[in-house]
């Protein structure tokens, strides 16, 4: 019965009613799942089930229209993607959804769909048979915001059997329309210090995930929201199909700020074993993560000795040229004492990008500021650069 | 402009384009999202953009057309709603999708949106300032399935401070269609644990939640997979618009069992302090898990002194009658013999799933069986249920 039926699609031309044999489905998908499915040229092939669909859509970056094949499903194949991991969305006749094929994933301020593309250098952030650290959830209650918060917690192999040991600590931060699980989720952490811990590359560190999105009572927290009519009390109109969802201007507010020192750094030193001091405690964050750790941590150089900004830093989206005297508020005014405290300042970027960073690092190092710069080759304002970053961040740390 | 806007809508009739004031957001929706909402007599109103659609539904337990309205969005008010967690998906044009507006939940196979309505007694189940506890992720390598593994485990308040003491164990199962994120996600386990807990009702307790899907290579594990197109190579007919999804046949294999023994546990005794023997170690499941548990514990009784089965045991759906000779493979023979080594035996229900757990209990107790019986009051096959049900089970372990 089967096999008459993919004769007979087959004889119709449909000859992708079942997958291409060459065509791998994404790691991210449900179990059991064929498509999403990537051709070893990093082409993806995507399928979708909505037989009375006028129109349907794929974005993963571009959009890629779908065709309705003789089977009643809708089918697109991609031109090639770049290695990683991508979010993406179906349009379906204006609407856009999560596709049910996929593991869904918080970015752009909604559950979105995802699909990996396997990079040629995926070990460093595998699974291996090495010691493994745990992450736990932590809750605690925020006297700034009012509220119950989460955050999540690496901890190193041997945390709970060397029971006298204290760790430096590293306040790692998501980007705008994430969240709190982004950097296990969709950044696999755990398993990139894992490994190298495993290999002695990095030093054994708590890592503490938290999430952006703090307000107080009364203050306006929609900047933290997806810019859509899902969350608009009166509907605005939706975006036209395939296009980008809306970004709000990112303005950071000091209650992150407010909160990390209040609440956040005081239950952590209160319920894990901590070694004490600025020289143990370093922050980092990706793309609006980034400008909440120069945000906060430049203001505060006696709480941090380490700094990172992985696609994103002090400078804005403006385009402004570096002044050492007065950008970033003058926190590299000074740049022997900026030198004196501060161990590492690490920025980074993905080679497409474009050139901001880099001359960012530049212009700090022409000012005298030291500081490390990282391109992750061929990727974007995505996961992979970020794994990549962190991984060449983190053996830096606490030496 | 905005203002504007509303009187326009307002002068056409279309008076809910802001959310009806007594219509209170979910408490699962993403920030920001006023819909789903829900008014005070438990009917839910739901919104979806889909501008060019043909057709939109919510299946929500029951399925509800929905409206385009002149705001060009899609609205709908269900009847009233029983309390408690539902999942739901939107069909837009003959395709099942969850609501961008919400959280997504691991639910009949795939990551499906939900709505809360809340409950009269949520206060056992919610976010208390007590002590809390810590949910952990633990990955082990499984000799059996020759796969990496990962379980969550909640460790109770003290757990790191106390660095002696050893613990009793729970191994909590999920349902069919679910995964080991589904009793901290859905169940809320950690706060009822830790809420019970501190009014002195539970004894701490470790509760390890791993995943029923376990395979050996080679072996077919479609039976835990998603049943729709989706999963499939070769497209299947979908189901009619606001059909439930079809469910396999349930047919337990023994690889949990032995993957439980052989990697499972000792995973566990070897990571955590574990208080040692049968006495100090208990199962339970929800539905499937419950068929899982009663599939393993009834068979190793030496390692089990405690298990629950919540709306799930050993009866299977047929509605055999019950034979204490030959049901359950004959476990239940011979009741001196059980009484004396099941110290609890917990079987549970909502009341509105049908009275086969309370016959099924009544037969027990008819054959001399000691057990408990708890029903949910008013709830169905569904999460409220299993809170409930947990909350009653928890406070009788490990006496």
């Amino acid at each position: 019965m089967k096999a008459a039926l993919v004769f007979a699609l087959l004889a119709t031309g449909v000859c992708w009613a079942q997958p291409p044999a060459d065509c791998k489905p994404s790691s991210l998908n449900i179990p059991g799942a064929p498509y999403p499915c990537v051709f070893p040229d990093n082409r993806a092939m995507f399928r979708v089930v909505a037989p009375n669909a006028q129109a349907v859509k794929v974005r993963v970056g571009a959009g890629f229209d779908m065709t309705k094949q003789a089977d009643g499903l809708w089918y697109a194949t991609t031109t090639p993607l770049v290695a990683g991991f991508h979010y993406y969305m179906v349009n379906i006749d204006g609407g856009s959804f999560s596709d049910p094929a996929t593991q869904t994933f918080f970015g752009s301020g909604q559950w979105s769909s995802a699909i990996e593309i396997p990079a040629p250098d995926a070990d460093f952030y595998s699974h291996k048979d090495v010691p493994h650290g745990v992450v736990r959830e932590q809750g605690y209650f925020s006297t700034v915001t009012q509220q119950w918060r989460r955050c999540f917690i690496y901890t190193p192999p041997g945390y709970d059997t060397d029971t006298k040991a204290k760790y430096p600590v590293l306040y790692l931060l998501h980007g705008w329309g994430e969240n709190e699980l982004g950097w296990t989720f969709q950044g696999h952490v755990d398993q990139i210090m894992d490994n190298l811990i495993a290999a002695g590359k990095a030093k054994p560190m708590l890592i503490v995930m938290d999430n952006l999105n703090a307000v107080k009572p009364g203050e306006d927290g929609t900047i933290y929201n997806a810019r859509s009519a899902i969350t608009q009390a009166v509907p605005q109109p939706p975006p036209p199909p395939g296009a980008a969802p809306a970004r709000p201007a990112i303005r950071l507010s000091s209650t992150f700020t407010d909160m990390m020192f209040a609440d956040l750094i005081p239950a952590v030193e209160k319920n894990y074993r901590v070694a004490p001091g600025r020289e143990n405690r370093a922050m980092a964050g990706l793309s609006m993560g980034g400008m909440q750790t120069f945000t906060t941590g430049l203001q505060n150089l006696d709480k941090f000795a380490y700094l990172g900004g992985l696609s994103g830093n002090c400078m804005g989206f403006g385009g402004a040229a570096f002044d050492p005297k007065t950008s970033c508020s003058g926190a590299f005014a000074d740049s022997a004492a900026f030198n004196k405290k501060v161990k590492v300042l690490f920025v980074s970027t993905g080679s497409v990008e474009g050139p901001r960073v880099k001359q960012f690092s530049d212009a700090l190092t022409q000012a005298g500021i030291n500081n490390v710069y990282f391109e992750s080759p061929g990727t974007a304002h995505e996961w992979l650069s970020w794994r990549r970053a962190f991984a060449d961040f983190a053996p830096r740390l606490f030496r």
